[in-house]
């Protein structure tokens, strides 16, 4: 629909994940009225992701140095990992400050229809560093979904043979904030099933 | 939240308009995982835009070349001008296929209070354009909003005095596909105005 540059613009931002078309517009005539220098620092920020993003060499997070911030930090708990499936999940865990132990990020989540087995998640790395070191409690934080819970399930049947290793995982149920009448059957089902005494 | 560059990527995906932090953390992995090649010409889009797009030296529009398409296309009718406000709006009119005349980008509408004023737009290269040539309709599609009835107010009374030109606005009223009992007073009211003998 534009000429030249600006069309370019726009269809290469219409293949970013969850910009349409007229997002893609709107940030490039954004972008065309914008300052250079902001530009050129869009620009930076790209060509460094695209050189390469260091990961974490003891857990796999998305790290700065070989190794990350939170495996560097001696006042975390060695003996606690919990076990995610991306970077962003340790973000969000992170977030709620409940947790001081280690982590490890497997890279994804079992899914064989798309290819994708312990092989090619970091389950190697996982089993070799809790043979390595004195982890006690291993938490089992996958996607409550078909997915993350196969994936607990295989990680469940994997650990089962490291001696005095506690394998958790974490608890499924109404989320807080939420509407007990809109709840679906499976999360409800889960919270019965796993109600505690008061 | 993240370490180095993704953590750069994502406040850089941030700042661009309709972007949340959901979203920039979203497509910041997405291009982590992708494949260097479309990351590089997504910077290379980014590079010649911010080199500078041309703007056509007639009409005002993105251009590729110093003349637009549409101005060197001499199938389209040089005697009718639809004055719009920004290059998204050509393509609006485009769309529709109604129209084969010319058109003339504003760059913006009037908005005193942001110091926009007629120096800041493109009126004088329009006023100079008429009196060159052979124009006998110019159609004022600015937006129905504040700023762009004030600048059809404002080009209705420079454009007064050129013999022989007629001088529209687009209509206003209900939308197609529309619900009456949904339309807001203000529309409903245009629509009622303008209603037309069937």
């Amino acid at each position: 629909m534009y000429e030249g540059p600006v069309q370019d613009l726009i269809d290469e931002l219409g293949r970013l994940p969850g910009v349409g078309p007229k997002s893609a517009q709107r940030i490039a005539f954004h972008l065309l009225g914008a300052d250079p220098a902001d530009i050129a620092r869009l620009q930076l920020a790209l060509q460094k992701v695209k050189e390469g993003v260091v990961f974490c060499d003891i857990c796999g997070n998305v790290s700065e140095q070989p190794t990350c911030r939170i495996c560097r930090d001696a006042r975390r708990d060695p003996s606690a990992v919990c076990v995610v499936e991306e970077p962003k999940d340790v973000v969000a865990i992170e977030k709620t400050r409940e947790f001081k132990g280690r982590y490890h990020v497997l890279g994804g989540a079992l899914d064989p229809l798309s290819g994708i087995g312990p092989d090619q998640l970091r389950v190697r790395e996982l089993l070799a560093r809790i043979g390595a070191q004195e982890v006690t409690e291993v938490i089992l934080a996958t996607d409550p979904n078909t997915e993350g819970e196969a994936t607990a399930t295989y990680l469940v049947r994997m650990l089962r043979d490291f001696p005095g290793l506690t394998v958790t995982r974490l608890a499924s149920g109404l989320p807080m904030g939420g509407d007990l009448e809109f709840a679906d059957e499976l999360t409800l089902g889960r919270a019965l099933t796993g109600r505690r005494s008061v």
